[in-house]
């Protein structure tokens, strides 16, 4: 009965392919591969703006010095291009070049904008992404730090699984086990969420103290958006900004 | 005094920096600098095209391993997206995503196909600047082996300065100092220049001889570029042809 034996294998793979599908491949996981991609966008815009800016020091070289920004130096190469429209030209000891030279590097400066644009427009769809798949965690933590904890996590399953006093210090695992490892190290008091406003802004005694609150309501949102449970970010931030009136 | 002085100092800089132009820029240097941009393109071109598959693959992870270039998987992100229009996504165990959630991965895409779109502009342009820079070195090896060499010499005035010994190990210089510092390790018979179809073509026991001749034809040819004399990149070329028929 070869047939019959195919016909059930066939069967099985089939399901073992749904059940695959359902516990592999969740939406959540896009925001890890999107902070993922936008920090490579940031990488490699620098990589191709510091070539541009060798090769358009060629024709001029003053203009590094007059721009502040890698956006600045693009958007000049790339929308003015011409020595001669940007002030400070008259005495750049930059070669003359013929117009088709020109047309070719503002071509590369308007690829990097373009690189620039979509890093934007990918950074609001993040938001989007996150808001949806991570109420909680959104609402008390806004969508930056929300994204890079679940990104550092590596899905909001892993997050959700994690202590608080995990969630306290990801993003400073170089600090921990130089902690670990040696003695007399302190451990750290705070990975990334040093970055949210009430743990920066506070005074060094105390934010140790903040962090941990911060982490612990930080552990129980990531649970109920994991679970996708109800909305309860707006209690979460009440009580945690009650907590922290109490310790200062 | 002091109006004079200061008129005279501002002569004395105006010149020094009519000098200096005249010095310092050249525009051969464009060549050295769009050879290293294509060079970044190449290399960010394929990391943003890695988080593109981490990213694509949350959604139809199967679709690597039916792909076989990263113009191929970014060219089927960019112009198809839904995996329900490609061959094989019957059975794919990615998420189903939204249509914003696939237009966004498309986007990305497109993005990184506008980079090697722009990667083909630049090397057309490439071969445009060699030819008429550097025309002999071009009517003898072409405009991608002229490119290379002149962007490893730094400038075709440092290529033009160089004794053929040298431009024929240029590119293989971990060989030649592994040969300088210990012994028993063979000196390098060629470097970039392998390239060259005659000297990769041909049996291993003339090709040294082969590529010193080349080199020799490279380092005349490089001279003449230089300071611009007359065509005689055909003849130079001719006499190379005729020297690999006698060693052979």
């Amino acid at each position: 009965m070869p047939s019959k034996y195919t016909e059930l294998r066939k069967k099985a793979i089939k399901r073992t392919r749904k059940q695959l599908k359902q516990s592999m491949y969740k939406r959540d996981h896009l925001i890890v591969q999107v902070v993922r991609s936008i920090d490579e966008i940031d990488k490699t815009a620098n990589l191709l703006t510091e070539k541009l800016k060798d090769w358009y020091s060629v024709y001029f070289p003053e203009l590094e010095r007059k721009t502040r920004s890698i956006e600045e130096y693009v958007n000049l190469v790339a929308d003015v291009g011409y020595k001669e429209k940007m002030p400070g030209s008259e005495d750049s000891v930059g070669a003359d070049l013929t117009k088709e030279d020109v047309e070719q590097v503002r071509s590369f400066a308007r690829s990097i904008k373009g690189l620039l644009n979509e890093r934007q427009v990918i950074s609001e769809y993040l938001e989007t992404l996150v808001s949806q798949e991570a109420p909680n965690l959104n609402s008390l933590l806004g969508p930056g730090l929300t994204a890079r904890l679940i990104s550092l996590a590596g899905s909001l399953e892993r997050l959700a699984e994690m202590p608080s006093s995990t969630i306290q210090v990801l993003g400073a695992e170089k600090a921990l086990f130089a902690h670990l490892r040696k003695k007399g190290v302190p451990s750290p008091k705070h990975g990334v969420i040093f970055s949210y406003p009430e743990v920066r802004g506070s005074k060094k005694k105390v934010r140790g103290k903040i962090a941990r609150r911060l982490a612990g309501k930080i552990a129980i949102a990531a649970k109920v958006d994991y679970f996708k449970g109800e909305f309860i970010g707006d209690k979460l931030k009440q009580e945690l900004e009650k907590e922290i009136k109490e310790l200062k």
